[in-house]
């Protein structure tokens, strides 16, 4: 994996998360680096969502500090407090600003921060900083995650992204308890920086749902060193969109629980807003999801969920493929049954449904729902 | 229980279900009577959500015909014509006019009544028709619920209320696949059924979710036999409208896998639509009913559903209590963990949530959300 010129990883077991496990981790970056940052869009924000707002405005950024175990939402004014505390005590010992620090923070909400547990590993966090601890870094931020997520991508003139993410649950469109990582050495102005990121959020990390809940704590911060400069800022947003991309699958890949992943595809609407309300109507309905688990070729309940977005097509109009299979038809199946199951025993399906009313489309990313969600849930605290 | 005068009921096992199980009900009022009913919002409607719309206008209704195993939704054109076609056959053994029969489905959605098989078994459905076989009809509605759903009340003065229902997935606000039939023998000009069973639906079936999936088939239509005179139009709404709350309490205790029914009551909102907003945003997220299924006092998760619903409301003022017991007061638990898993434990929880911004205030009814809802839907079909 190649990492951007620059950065540095690191990572300390704090004793935050219940086991013996990887629960903070700091990104570290040599020189004067800039950022932007996007964040949930749900009005109750923990303590990081806040400071994070306010450091990315920052002229300079030189580091990321992250922890898993406790989200430091719900906290008020006291989670507030011990958030700026670590930060202080993490620049004094790298010798930087508070503000050129980004936090993040994911896992139990309503939940202090345990300052006093962290603190006396800081000065072997930042000791151990080196360009091969991103796995390491990439493990300190996982909750329920089944697996350390991370992208790597270069361009011919010798640039290289590289995105570390985490998600899993409570994860839907406008940000979810994802937090996502994106760095890279290309030099861009910051006004680049937000302008790439927030089109590239919309077409990546807001198109998945596991669950429909949106966290409290969603982050994604982008990063450059700024060593290396660009030729064409499209081929860059190109590649850069292809990182995002790849995390948000990851990320419904490896939605709790979840046994598939679900791409579903509506074309042939009348407008944009209407593509996407149904497209978010199907990937959040319980009764699709289950189906899909259940490999049940149940379209009626994809019918019903359309319906429940309250637009007004005509069912007899739609048409649905399935993995490519023509299976609906003027409201009729049109391929048999057995080939059909076939296709729903696979861990990838696409869905595209053409609506045949108009030329606007939309796209989301969803997962099954499974016994598995349930249990995960009903015993995360515990 | 007892009936309200003029009514008579029966039950036919038809094979539309898979299983050797009573699926089309009949409900005979003799004389004279007057209906109107309320339908699902689904933009997807079923066939005999179409034609009801149409029969409920009629000044005279008879009759109710309802059949359980497919949901003749998405049938388009000949959905409607084997509807009718049932319809007519049902009038003409009756003797009396099509328009007079309200029908309700319920079952697969996608799937053609099987009109051949039904229509053999009606002249035997009406000659048992008689005044104690009202289980058997609510019997013959049931799809995936576990229990028949009756209330009956009556007044002093002689007249009765009698509702059966069913319920159990697909429910939502607005409407799921819920069907009830609320009948009585009081005397009434139809303009005061509409208005009744529009204010009562939305104290009642408008505010309970089991999966937060809207049906195509919702139907609930009041009907009564006009034999006995009403003193007072008040009185006999109060009675009527516990008829519909204990119907929608049912609905919910026999949701899906459900073991806990959840009654989420938010006060101290500033408007009526900002207090309905965060009820449903509790009501319906995932993470709040596995953690309730759990039995986890895990409040973090009311408040990022809280904030989901995009109100800003100041998570310090939020005060929470527990079937009476305070829990949460300015973001810290008030009440030891042991005496709230006490609570989390019994089967009916009552959570009270003072946002402490207004004087407006709002409730809904859920369940839980466990395993089995997934189990059951996952193989529904098969």
């Amino acid at each position: 994996m190649k990492i951007p010129e620059g950065f540095k990883f690191s990572a300390s077991s704090c004793n935050i998360k219940k086991k013996d496990k990887l629960d903070l981790g700091l990104i570290f970056l040599e020189g004067k680096g800039q950022a932007w940052g996007v964040f949930t869009k749900n009005s109750v924000k923990a303590a990081p969502v806040i400071i994070g707002k306010k450091h990315i405005k920052n002229p300079v950024t030189r580091a990321i500090l992250v922890n898993s175990g406790v989200a430091n939402a719900c906290t008020g004014e006291e989670g507030l407090r011990r958030a700026e505390n670590l930060l202080e005590e993490v620049a004094k010992h790298l010798k930087i600003k508070k503000e050129e620090i980004l936090p993040a923070s994911t896992g139990v909400i309503g939940e202090h921060l345990p300052v006093e547990k962290i603190l006396p590993h800081i000065p072997k966090l930042i000791e151990s900083l080196s360009e091969d601890k991103y796995l390491d870094f990439a493990q300190a931020i996982m909750t329920t995650d089944s697996f350390p997520k991370l992208v790597s991508k270069q361009m011919e003139e010798g640039i290289s992204i590289l995105g570390i993410a985490k998600g899993a649950g409570m994860i839907a469109p406008n940000m979810a308890t994802m937090l996502a990582f994106i760095l890279t050495d290309a030099n861009l102005p910051k006004e680049e920086l937000k302008k790439m990121l927030s089109k590239g959020v919309s077409e990546s990390f807001n198109r998945i749902t596991v669950d429909g809940d949106t966290s409290t704590n969603d982050t994604v911060y982008f990063l450059t060193s700024g060593k290396k400069e660009v030729r064409k800022s499209e081929d860059f947003y190109a590649l850069f969109l292809e990182v995002l991309k790849e995390l948000a699958y990851l990320i419904v890949k490896d939605g709790e629980g979840a046994s598939k992943v679900i791409k579903i595809c509506i074309k042939g609407a009348q407008s944009k807003e209407e593509a996407e309300k149904i497209t978010s109507s199907i990937a959040n309905s319980p009764l699709v999801k289950t189906a899909f688990y259940g490999e049940d070729p149940n379209w009626g309940r994809i019918f019903a969920a359309m319906g429940k977005s309250g637009i007004n097509f005509n069912p007899e109009d739609v048409e649905i493929t399935l993995n490519g299979v023509l299976w609906i038809q003027k409201l009729n199946p049109a391929t048999e049954e057995a080939l059909l199951k076939k296709e729903l025993a696979k861990p990838e399906i696409e869905l595209v449904i053409n609506l045949k009313r108009g030329k606007q489309k939309y796209w989301m990313l969803t997962c099954d729902f499974t016994e598995e969600y349930v249990k995960i849930n009903a015993s995360y605290r515990s």
